[in-house]
């Protein structure tokens, strides 16, 4: 049997610490199991009874009758219970025990060996600290979620993996109240094993799955998730995920200098993005789009920049506008093909068969991308009326989303019904859109060969940082190093003489630069009080350009190699106005980086200020991103700050490397 | 009687082309009111009828048995219904029907001259394109809005006034559907007479009102609703707004050269902030707010720039998680008092009792500003279990919210019935805490003295405009007016020289401003291409300092007089950092705009750069915003770009004034 099988379509399953008491959780799989229709055999395993709660019970795996696909466990003996998987050949264990990676340091070494002692065996984990694995058109219901407790929650197309077994539960209950069918959940836990990545894959091969969506509390497989992302792409499955930590990580993260620029949250976007995942902002978006992206394919706006267009038809002004006003802050327009108006109003015209005829109309025009049909009132008190040429709509050319103004559980129930995205609120609604048009097809990396760092430093200064540059391809300043007392160079004037150390992280603050120096005897004038700050100074053709930017590499623990650009300066740096994606790039994708920094408008053309020289930024950025090539991956961060953008040319003027380890 | 009785507690309505057709929106007024157990005279005006859905119809108002408190007027022949209400001496007439200002421009003089003869007539006006009126707890549901074919929604203390009439019922219907209870609801339509701001006086004054609520799609009383905002909140009664407008208006009103930085949306969080009016983001967390804020003042939270700090209690890390994310991309802080966690989670000790000691101990703690409950699966199955300690803790002495993380129906509704804040979402729970915590005494706005702006100019160029600035007691740069061809000037060196012109408004892009003029050789030379572009320059000292600032007033059309501080040069001009506040500010608050520019971090001690005379800005913003005290306020617009901060010291460097006409 495949994996697959084994976990969501066991044909036996051991529910090891299965309780009597019907009112405790470790009851809750049989009790589930059974009130959802599970058709294959059930075993609970209690060393202290003969039955639970009235079905045979065994005091082992070992006792109990082979073969078994899929160990449930439940008690603290987690090591003795996986000793009998292994024993009798259970292939899969899902753990709800906890104490492992969520209880310390000591539990993550416990979950290490538990892990180890897994592969030996031979057996697949789900968790620890895992609630279990749904699948509804399956009936299966291993879980000890309490969400389960509800009746029969409707069989569809959306599987879901969670890293938060109740936030899962809440997608499930919130989800079926408003009649989305769901196939696969499944809860992560620790992901010891199994982690968000390979279940992702699993649902990718699933004909029962037609869009994955994702909640994550971080990302603990970036390879394996982005390579499973890829194939559900490939697969037709629209990937969504929300995600938390916009706040929390970010300020973590803030305190390594290049995460200072990048931000946590920003890795996080940039890989969704290159993975082609969709990342919604609001948590009830999370369901509510998936009706609009089933099916699906990143949307092709044909010119680059064009903004996304969105007809709106709507029978309430107020309810259309609140849509309208969030589209607006995210770049979305709203347009009424051969109307004056920025939204068809229906209120007073108002036949049904005008309404279908005009959605029907919108769906096949070239002039919009998506149509938004807004209800009023009548969905709350005539459903079938108010959805019903929305139900029949011919949607299959372009997304159609629904907003009701009003309390309306049963017209939302209808549309689910009918496949049609209805959203609640007029943010979700929004969020999706914006999701939808941020949607991008999995990035090609682009083809570079692995090369050897061509370096043997370990600590890096600024010259031999600047060095690593010049070597990776990019322009770097003219730099001689120059000893006391005489600091003998022959770079030509003017120039800049600044401490050479790799300890010294801000020198200017420390005054251990000095900028144009014009010729020999200012030199010599300035350069003297540097004889006491170290032995040592780089001498430095002084660069004059347009404006400063800043470049950076970071290899984040995370989610791999990010190369960031952004503009420089203190007042860049207090707006973190910088741009981040999965190294490497191509000198391509690294111009559409730069378009993306605002503050580098100012040598886009700005006010009629002259053009710099943007592709040869791009040239750079995509030279610092092949770092992300090196064999072996040495380098934890490097960054370029400033890099001068010319008229004609770009030029590294400082910079730090930090290696691993 | 009061306008307040003719409009909420009418003895007699009398419903001008009350309809026979059930069908027909122009019946439900007469349905509604009886259904909802009105018990005042309802009579029917219908001239082709002699009974209306059972009852007795008359003519004309002047044939219904008088007197009439209250017509509501749905047909178009809104004038001759006038005419009678005015005739029959019917105090407040609200218009259903449209055709006026929504109607373009000859609409808009046809509502202009309705009002005028209304006031001649002594009638007063609600609407038109108003849906009516609505007091739940005086049983009255004089409106077409069709929200009201719901039973009996509960009434309560929360009113609203809305500019879209089905915008109210999106609230109605969904408050009531989470058991919120309502008192009275306005839909001010055109507002020709009654507007937003009156009405918000009248619910100010309301026994039955205690929290209210504004939907907004403008503002077009500010002064009236101002004062009202302040008399609701002298009554202990929070007024709380959802504003439109955020994206479109913003565009529109960027035309402008300060409202290009300031923006209109700015221009409205000012305000409602100098109002004491709380304003949230999302649609639902209007009226979720409601029991949050109901009988509570603006926080105190001590020490300025204290960040808030919210404790939070739960059952499931995930679902608090959500919600906390979100509190600290709005800069609010999770405590756990006592605890090392920034979470208290109770997922696994969980006894109803240890739940409200945790609650109450929090709820009395200083070490918290509020208490958030997050509640997990219980709240789906076991509804009055889940939400029994939170209904009952001794909530007083500080605001609780609760979030409930599945679909949860019946905890929502006994949380509302127990007076509990509670949220569907983690979003909308965020932005309520965001908005409490942001809320502000309405301001006061600081002694000033009317004064004679001390200027004949009606077009100024850069000297009169800097005149006009130092006569407000701004320190300017000395200046002089030269002349073609020697341009002969007493300035001292270095100096800069510019174009002297009104209408040239990027001088620097027109080649009309030279800088660094360091002497009289230098200055020569390089004023002489200047005497082609016109014959008269601005000789001007040349200023340097730490940090270039802007300082803009404007006199909003929506709004009134505004005053912006903002870090200057193009890259901040590209970020928009900018703070606005209503006009005129002390030199206090001046200082805590001041301190709300990210980019003037740069000379509040960035990095260890040399602080920068903040106060010295402060004062020129405080001394601009004076012109908000001229007389006949003839200044639409004016702004100092770049005031030049030193560190001793700020100085106008060049500027614009507009006058209005």
């Amino acid at each position: 049997m495949s994996l697959a099988q084994t976990l969501f379509a066991p044909r036996a399953v051991a529910l090891v610490g299965a309780s009597g008491d019907a009112n405790k959780n470790t009851a809750r799989p049989q009790r589930f199991l059974a009130r959802h229709g599970f058709a294959g055999r059930v075993l609970p395993i209690n060393p202290t009874r003969a039955e639970v709660l009235g079905k045979r019970a065994y005091r082992s795996i070992a006792e109990a009758p082979q073969p078994i696909d899929h160990a449930f466990i439940m008690i603290p003996e987690v090591e003795q219970a996986l000793e009998d998987c292994g024993r009798c050949g259970v292939p899969v264990a899902s753990i709800f025990s906890d104490g492992f990676a969520d209880a310390g340091e000591a539990g993550a070494a416990r979950q290490a060996r538990l892990a180890a002692r897994a592969r030996e065996l031979g057996v697949r984990l789900l968790g620890p600290n895992s609630m279990g694995v749904i699948d509804l058109p399956g009936r299966l219901a291993l879980t000890v979620n309490a969400v389960l407790e509800m009746d029969a929650p409707p069989a569809g197309g959306i599987s879901m993996v969670s890293q938060s077994g109740t936030m899962l539960g809440t997608v499930l209950s919130r989800g079926a109240a408003r009649g989305l069918g769901f196939a696969k959940l499944v809860s992560v836990g620790n992901e010891a094993d199994l982690g968000v990545g390979e279940l992702v894959g699993l649902l990718a091969e699933d004909p029962a799955t037609r869009v994955i969506l994702l909640f994550l509390e971080t990302v603990r497989d970036a390879a394996r998730l982005a390579e499973a992302a890829r194939r559900a792409h490939a697969a037709g499955k629209p990937v969504v995920a929300y995600k938390l930590g916009r706040s929390v990580l970010g300020e973590r993260l803030a305190r390594s200098h290049t995460g200072a620029l990048a931000g946590s949250d920003a890795a996080m976007d940039a890989f969704f993005r290159d993975c082609g995942i969709q990342r919604v902002d609001l948590l009830e978006a999370l369901f509510e789009i998936a009706p609009l992206v089933e099916g699906r394919a990143p949307p092709r706006l044909g010119s680059a920049g064009r903004a996304p267009r969105v007809a709106v038809v709507t029978t309430t002004g107020g309810g259309a506008a609140s849509v309208v006003d969030r589209l607006g802050l995210s770049g979305i327009e709203t347009v009424a093909p051969g109307r004056d108006a920025p939204i068809i109003d229906l209120t007073m015209a108002g036949t049904s068969a005008q309404y279908a005829a005009t959605l029907d109309s919108l769906l096949v025009s070239p002039d919009c991308d998506a149509v938004l049909a807004v209800v009023g009132s009548s969905a709350m008190f005539h459903p079938q009326h108010a959805v019903e040429p929305i139900l029949h709509a011919r949607r299959a050319a372009k997304p159609l989303a629904t907003f009701l103004t009003p309390h309306a559980d049963a017209s939302l129930a209808l549309l689910a019904k009918g496949g049609v995205a209805a959203f609640r609120t007029p943010e979700a609604c929004a969020d999706a859109f914006r999701a939808y048009f941020s949607w991008k097809e999995p990035r090609e990396v682009p083809a570079g060969i692995e090369f050897d760092l061509p370096t043997r430093e370990t600590k890096f200064n600024e010259k031999s940082a600047l060095e690593l540059f010049a070597a990776l391809g990019i322009a770097v300043a003219e730099s001689q190093v120059a000893h006391a007392p005489a600091f003998a160079h022959s770079v030509s004037y003017p120039v800049a003489a600044k401490i050479l150390s790799a300890d010294i992280a801000h020198k200017t603050e420390a005054g251990g630069v000095i900028l144009d120096i014009f010729d020999e005897n200012d030199f010599r004038e300035k350069t003297k009080p540097l004889a006491n700050l170290g032995g040592t100074i780089l001498v430095q053709r002084m660069e004059r350009g347009l404006v400063e930017a800043i470049a950076g590499y970071r290899d984040d623990p995370l989610v791999g190699p990010l190369v960031m650009v952004g503009a420089g300066g203190m007042l860049a740096e207090l707006y973190r106005d910088t741009v981040v994606r999965l190294a490497p790039v191509s000198v391509a994708e690294a111009e559409e980086m730069v378009a993306e920094v605002k503050g580098l408008a100012l040598v886009r053309g700005y006010r009629g200020l002259p053009r710099g020289d943007v592709r040869a930024l791009a040239e750079t950025v995509a030279a610092l991103s092949r770092l992300a090539l090196a064999r072996g991956r040495p380098v934890a961060e490097a960054e370029i700050n400033p890099v001068i953008v010319k008229r004609d040319g770009a030029v590294a003027v400082d910079g730090l490397v930090v290696l691993k380890g």
